[in-house]
């Protein structure tokens, strides 16, 4: 099975590729620059209407290639053809919690960032998006405080990653929130020092470390105001 | 295997609402009043501290009950529980894309209309609230539209529901948000036709229309302006 990825640097599509590079998937990375608005031409729309990353595409050589979008349901069919992988746990409640945390992460977390980096989708008058991005930014630290409540309740259990012993997506999406909050104006090196620990661990990892290096990531993005 | 549902008339939480009653699961559905501020009590707050519906409670009088959040993992669990139900395609691929509806209907569609419902969640700038509002609620109406069109495809294919012959919780989902949107300006019987006749038959579903009834939900609240 071949697949090709749609990714921008940076933003939530690393969650789908470093999995890729985890499972071993035979896998073509496509860059889509944003700011040169790559995702808002015809040809990127014939690929996903809706204008964003990622875009997993299942057997782009064949007659009738699949793009799959939405990170939730990207990973989640991920896990169902690597299981060798074991991105997520197999027992159905166990799977479930776990769906929820990135379900939060998707649907609260990313969006609460996209209100302070991108406040002109939720509103066409420039004039309050100050407004916007000033609330979100403190709902942001306080979300990835959460984040950071969960990373220490995991080394208080001397687990290596937040599911146990493997590195899962939870992980890897950690990586990429927290990233973000530096832009969001959150030192992660002062505020929130477990996980900064924890995502420095698995950048480390060496299959998600190659794709770090592919997506030219620095992790600590903060810059004093 | 018994459940207890946290559920708030009206809201998402109808969807495994829904989903419990066609299964035949053994299930307590618990009201939660939102009109009341319930979710914001310590009491509930024990039970869910983000304080949201739904919440499925898993094995609510063992020794160890699990409070499961987020309705695309409850939407995955109940999946998984109850096979027969049959509620989401086996086949992966297919599977994967029946969650990406999911997804987006989740993280874009849903909190769209909480931008114009409860716009203290993005803003404690009240003068703003407007603004958010109207912005929105034009979102919305797109949103409901790509909905329709979504039910005007499956109409071609003379299926009985978008996932094909099963109902699903797309079609559940559907539902809420066209029931929504009445409340967003949006009157369901002109605006989108196909998908208002498709909502009509999901709640005439027989199980469907129980959880209709005990929810005592209006399926068209659009009211002129």
């Amino acid at each position: 099975m071949k697949f090709k990825l749609y990714f921008a640097p940076g933003a939530c599509s690393f969650v789908p590729h470093a999995m890729l590079q985890i499972a071993g998937a035979d896998f073509e990375p496509v860059m889509v620059k944003l700011h040169k608005g790559e995702q808002n031409s015809p040809e990127y729309h014939a690929i996903n209407p809706r204008g964003q990353v990622p875009v997993l595409v299942v057997n782009p050589e064949s007659e009738s290639p699949v793009a799959l979008t939405q990170i939730v349901a990207i990973i989640s069919y991920l896990n169902d053809v690597f299981p060798s992988a074991q991105f997520l746990p197999i027992e159905p409640l166990a799977k479930a919690r776990a769906m929820s945390t990135l379900a939060w992460m998707n649907n609260t977390v990313h969006p609460t960032f996209t209100h302070i980096f991108m406040p002109q989708k939720f509103t066409d008058n420039a004039t309050i998006h100050g407004d916007l991005g000033a609330f979100n930014r403190k709902l942001y630290a306080a979300q990835l405080a959460e984040l950071n409540a969960m990373v220490e309740a995991k080394n208080a259990r001397e687990a290596l990653y937040l599911l146990g012993s493997k590195l899962s997506p939870i992980d890897l999406y950690c990586l990429t929130l927290t990233r973000w909050g530096g832009m969001a104006g959150v030192d992660p090196t002062t505020h929130n020092a477990a996980l900064w620990g924890h995502i420095q661990m698995v950048a480390a990892h060496p299959a998600v470390a190659e794709v770090v290096a592919r997506e030219r990531l620095q992790l600590n993005v903060y810059q004093p105001s």
